[in-house]
């Protein structure tokens, strides 16, 4: 059980790549973990789906210009670093959406929500499978 | 009005249908009121579609691995007891995008953000029509 | 860097334009700053793709119901009001997707959660060519 610690709300400055820059957000301001919003207008995006027979992120190109409808994701620990891992959700000229996990994209306009996460024990991530980092997961008392 | 209570944040652990396991979670923890957002990957997904003249939901069956990209949702009473109410938005292996109101889905991974709301009236959820279960609506002065 | 004030969540009532209700909301509770999502159910819907190089949103039209799956956005003062930003996606009875940037709609159901951000600097839309309204973007040190 946590609570909630800072808030951020902010424009990430355009041409930036949209998942390095609320990294080194999350650094420069000394964020561990937090829970993630983001919409706004992306370019030339990489969205992954997971393979999970071949255990790795098969990637899905979008070129030009999407809106990035709902980004959704979180920041915690890997390697000792925050890390942002967020899923999203692009919509084309026709309306069309299209998702993925977000491998990288840049950044046309992009409005961030970051709520801080602040209490223990720390969520981490850590290999699993060879793709894969993931939080240990919570044991309900009945599904144990 | 209300107020922000205790923040969870966890991983649901594999092969749990995802809405079961977030009522139970609710359940464990004497959560009755709250906002969700869960990102991971999904298999197996019901997803409905209400027809408001058939006053029913219609399913659309997905099987296989989705990215599940979105989850955004709520937690209140129903019947007394903590109940939750998921939207989310799915993707396949090609980046295209599935979406509607949860009804099952097994858990690949599920991080989930659960924000507990305090304070009063409660939001409960009452019988409307055949199948929906609606809050009272909150209505402005200007609307009234 | 900023705080969380009031949260309220609620179901907007049946038949009102979902943006105009949020802006009514947001004035008559005194909110200028604030992030929003909302999940539900609209009506005859429009919703737009910004074209960068015309300068001007591409208005795609959706008649009938759909289910509201992600509404993700935010409000902040514009011409010294409250303005509502929110990013949709849509779903047909298929249960395919649709995405972007909410032009308007009416409310079959919506379930709407809004978090006060509290706190200065102010974030404030200003016009940025034609027809973007934007706040000034968060530089970080090491990108500056």
């Amino acid at each position: 059980m946590y609570n909630i610690g800072r808030v951020f709300m902010f424009r990430v400055p355009e041409d930036n790549d949209l998942l390095e820059y609320l990294n080194a957000f999350a650094l420069e301001n000394k964020i561990d973990t937090a829970w993630v919003n983001v919409i706004g207008s992306l370019k030339d995006i990489e969205l992954g789906y997971y393979d999970t027979f071949a255990e790795e992120y098969l990637i899905n190109r979008f070129n030009g210009f999407y809106e990035l409808v709902a980004g959704v994701g979180n920041i915690s620990l890997r390697d000792g670093k925050p890390f942002t891992h967020l899923h999203v959700v692009i919509g084309d000229r026709t309306g069309r959406a299209y998702t993925g996990h977000l491998i990288k994209a840049k950044v046309y306009v992009a409005e961030a929500f970051i709520v801080e996460i602040l209490g223990e024990p720390k969520l981490v991530r850590e290999r699993v499978g060879r793709k894969l980092w993931l939080w240990k997961p919570y044991r309900l008392e009945e599904f144990k």
